[in-house]
């Protein structure tokens, strides 16, 4: 998977070449169907939790730097190490744990110490065991849609932390079922909505990546509104095509969500 | 989970604390039932699996006694340590990866080498990188029963290596459904027979360990066929209870279980 993004730790993040301006790609040709069901992400969408992968790799560059004199850039290695593994290791903090390791072990030509890979997985088991921050208006939006929608969870992952996510923050009620996938393509949706009966017209998926929660949605013929997340990289920034489809729309945060569904399905 | 046992690497061994005689416990009071479906526990049951880990953690044992300067047991050790991150970690490889190093961060008081941990992590993407061994029959057993049965395979583990293992097995075929579960619990199994429309009475679970293949499928109302794996521990050899329901039954090899399966349902 060469062109594969950083996704060895569930990172979502839109890798697609494009570059998106807010102040204008709020909101889109989007069309006026009727919504059913709302599909969302749950990390960097419900809840944060890239914020906490950037800050174990940060200190992981602070101890390679340690033994290698020098502020060394540990982001594209550490990436490439992710990459060899995905296809073994799936997304989760477990491979991310090893992917860090195995990275410190390169940089620093094994020099790094018994006590620092001790640190390394402490970092793992704190992000593990600490809470979840569920994003600000996630409780208000999911309350008020699920009054007049049915709401499932999709998410990639590792089943045994997304489940443990999910439990953390105490979310898990408002949706019908969970979906904890490997792989967020065209195929994956389809299936998910075979197996619900959803039609693909009555279907919304929500959530802050492109590559995973928008294209293959709009693939299949559903419609999908991206709510980018706070620490997306820059050079990852997206830029909506000129010729977005109909079926997609960005916001700048949950809160705006209830009243882009009733409104821009009422509208027009 | 102070009894739980090894399992964070998805051993599936018996310890309930009773002693088998193969001798005499070969087949036991089966009920004349009409089987439909069968599911099979797929690590150790079809394919082999514990004794790769009992290889790893030999090799870990010696990385060990380098820095302690004797014959350091490491078993007791490292079942704790992966007891204790069960839960944050579920079953698979990853998470035996991460135990292996923290058990040797431990033991050597973190003397343990960067050149070492590489090692031990070379080791674990050597198994997963590995081919599948299946077991003796497995094939022709499985090419037979379902001319006449459903078969289903619900195996514990982690999805992305569960996955990747029975697509390299080449077994994907012959069964109707995949289950990948956190816990092979009554729930689980309940949950599963009723999403299929499967009725207990006609189900028979095939798989290793009383624990997860056996009790759980017995207490729904359900047979199971227990064919211990050549490795099991020693200390955790089962001995069947005099009570041993009628639903349940032993056998040597997969060999056997087709004959078993249509002269048991004739006979008595």
């Amino acid at each position: 998977m060469p062109d594969e993004p950083l996704r060895g730790r569930g990172h979502d993040g839109p890798l697609f070449g494009l570059r998106m301006d807010k102040s204008r790609s709020r909101r889109h040709r989007w069309t006026r169907t009727m919504t059913t069901v709302i599909g969302f992400d749950a990390d960097d969408t419900l809840w944060h939790n890239e914020t906490h992968f950037q800050e174990m790799q940060r200190a992981l560059a602070a101890i390679i730097s340690g033994h290698t004199g020098e502020t060394t850039p540990i982001d594209d290695p550490l990436m490439a190490v992710e990459r060899r593994n995905l296809k073994k290791y799936g997304y989760g903090a477990k491979g991310f744990a090893l992917s860090m390791i195995e990275t410190a072990l390169e940089l620093t030509d094994q020099r790094v110490s018994g006590a620092e890979i001790a640190r390394i997985i402490a970092m793992v088991h704190r992000f593990l065991d600490g809470d979840i921050h569920i994003l600000d208006g996630a409780v208000e939006t999911l309350t008020r849609l699920r009054h007049n929608h049915r709401l499932i969870l999709i998410t990639k992952g590792d089943e045994i932390e997304q489940q443990e996510k999910l439990a953390k923050s105490k979310l898990r009620s408002f949706f019908d079922t969970v979906y904890v996938v490997l792989e967020k393509d065209p195929d994956t949706y389809r299936s998910i909505l075979g197996r619900e009966a959803i039609d693909p017209g009555h279907f919304v998926m929500v959530g802050n990546s492109l590559r995973s929660d928008i294209h293959p949605v709009l693939a299949i013929g559903g419609r999908a509104i991206l709510i980018p997340y706070e620490v997306t990289w820059k050079h990852e920034m997206v830029e909506l095509p000129a010729d977005a489809p109909k079926a997609f729309a960005t916001l700048n945060s949950l809160r705006e969500l209830p009243a882009f569904l009733e409104n821009g399905e009422n509208r027009r």
